[in-house]
């Protein structure tokens, strides 16, 4: 039988083991933030008959630039962050915000080149640039999880990344940056700076997006995605939102047609009814702070959080505790530090079987 | 404004056009290789039902290694194969053979390493070659688009690439290698091979397909897709059949949960509906051959075709030929060696039509 050792893969994936939390059948899932809200049977009915209205031409190829679907998510972005002005051609997406951090590397990365990310943060943001041959630099986020814009800018200027991540509200943490952080980092970045905001419509009231910087800033990226707030995780929509030069840059190494007509029309019609979906972020940020508060009750650290998971410690054993919460049904995620959880947001019984079952594990 | 020039891109991408063939709405489209029957009306039902299914969950991320999909297409390629005894844990599948096949150059290639082709071929194999980093070898083919098995190994061994690509059928000019030629490249290659068998299900009945070869070949990968003979260009569904130990290394690369669960159930409900999809292949096959013979009688040189669309030249200016033939509604494709064009296997009114433009183009 042949190894993965027998073949002749490249040097610096030998050894290495595929990205993934486990996927078990569990009755209480909190480990990959997803939103526990599934689609109301209206935007079942309508997503069915959504594909089938382009299932009739699936012999064909899709729309290679997906330019309807980018007005419809330029119009999201202009409701969440009055004032965006975006339109179609400031807006870019792909399959899953994976896919569009893989093209921004592409572009602006490879050999030769360095991404530089604040840790702990999303973890496939070093996986996706090693990936693309992108040499990674590991800075540190602060003590408490956020990020001295002095100190970001000293690891800027120390190793002059092509491509800087500011994850924000940061994952696995949920701390979210303030604009002046992004600024500091934007003035002092020889680079691309990529906001990741995939968890951006959970964030506080006072808590502004990055969006707010686009106009001024043409080397700035903000990524978004329809996986959370929008309850889409299964359709694997990605998007950004940059300057129109830079993408056309990601033209460049997108891959023709990468984007189904299925997709394109899942994900507009998920646009439509964007009301609905978003219905459950007001729900999920009360139920946030409801946890955090009840963590903090009980005696946990608890990291602010202007996401849809918190991340709470300190755990001598966090993988004890994890099993021992696995044993009861709710499955959490270990991630980021070590002496640390992270839980999704769930519904309101979730949260109930999470507190029960974390209580009997500790 | 800015430009792209403005940007810090990466330099091999400096000066690049965005890869595309036009997509022009004229009458009768016979560019990109697309099957002209769509869907039946029952497949189309079936279609949004499978996704209506599916859309009641998706909230939540999709099966990472969309496993029961490549049971499915394992049990196609057994049946378009007899004696491939493929199995799922043989089988991958991505967003189309594109991503297929950036995946294969993420894991075999990247910097300092070499892919080498034999062309005129597939315009993307260099293209999404460079993409990741991998340097590109132009070897040649034969005058008569054919690859002489001593010549290939000549190159194999001169340039000693890590990835190999041969095109069978190949695009753009329909030649299919035989299974002797596959043999010598894989006893010469010190890395993978990848027969691209993108056009595989349209081959004459003496060709046979490269799967008969896996058994033996660990470093040997087949590709499909189901854009052509599936007539699923929209739905982006690339495959391929390998050794189980590739398929390991390419989940190294992967993007997680590449493959939404509204393709995986497309995909899918398309396969359960192959003897339909099939169906115009027989149909395809023959309008081929037919028109192969109908342009050799009018005095046009025709490179052989496996595929679903002929190469025929030759044209001082070929230009000019599919300029006068867009005029006339018919869109052709300005591709491969400089005095050929291209042109898709249509419908039989669409084939009526080609003739008679033609005739009035030349």
């Amino acid at each position: 039988m042949t190894s993965i050792d027998d073949l002749p893969i490249r040097d610096d994936l030998r050894g290495r083991e595929p990205y993934g939390a486990p996927q078990l059948d569990v009755p209480v899932r909190l480990n990959t933030n997803e939103n526990p809200y599934p689609p109301s049977p209206e935007l079942v009915k309508a997503l069915g008959e959504a594909v089938a209205e382009v299932a009739g031409s699936l012999n064909r190829y899709p729309d290679r630039d997906a330019t309807e679907l980018r007005a419809d998510l330029a119009g999201f972005l202009n409701a969440d962050t009055p004032g965006a002005g975006l339109t179609a051609d400031r807006v870019w997406a792909a399959n899953g915000s994976n896919e569009i951090i893989q093209q921004i590397l592409q572009a602006f990365g490879g050999a030769g080149r360095t991404a530089l990310g604040f840790e702990p943060s999303y973890s496939m943001h070093p996986i996706i640039t090693r990936v693309t041959g992108t040499a990674w630099v590991n800075a540190q986020r602060d003590e408490d999880f956020g990020l001295d814009p002095e100190r970001a800018v000293a690891a800027i200027e120390e190793h002059r990344p092509d491509v800087v991540f500011l994850t924000s509200p940061n994952n696995p943490t949920g701390t979210a940056l303030p604009l002046e952080a992004v600024e500091a980092v934007l003035a002092a970045a020889p680079g691309m700076v990529v906001v990741d905001e995939a968890y951006g419509e959970f964030r506080r009231e006072d808590t502004l997006s990055a969006l707010e910087l686009l106009e001024e800033h043409p080397r700035l990226i903000v990524t978004r995605t329809m996986s959370k707030a929008f309850a889409m995780a299964g359709t694997r929509l990605g998007y950004l939102a940059a300057d129109p030069a830079v993408i056309g840059a990601l033209l460049l190494v997108r891959l023709p047609y990468h984007l189904s007509a299925v997709t394109q029309a899942v994900a507009r019609t998920a646009l439509a009814y964007s009301g609905e979906l978003l219905g459950s972020v007001e729900t999920l940020r009360r139920e946030r702070d409801l946890l955090v508060g009840w963590l903090r009750g009980q005696g946990f650290e608890v990291a602010d959080s202007d996401a849809n998971f918190a991340l709470f410690g300190r755990f001598a054993d966090r993988s004890a505790v994890w099993r021992a919460m696995l044993e009861r049904g709710v499955l959490v995620r270990e991630v980021g530090p070590p002496q640390w959880l992270r839980v999704t947001i769930g519904t309101s019984e979730e949260m109930a079987a999470f507190r029960a079952a974390l209580k009997e594990s500790v």
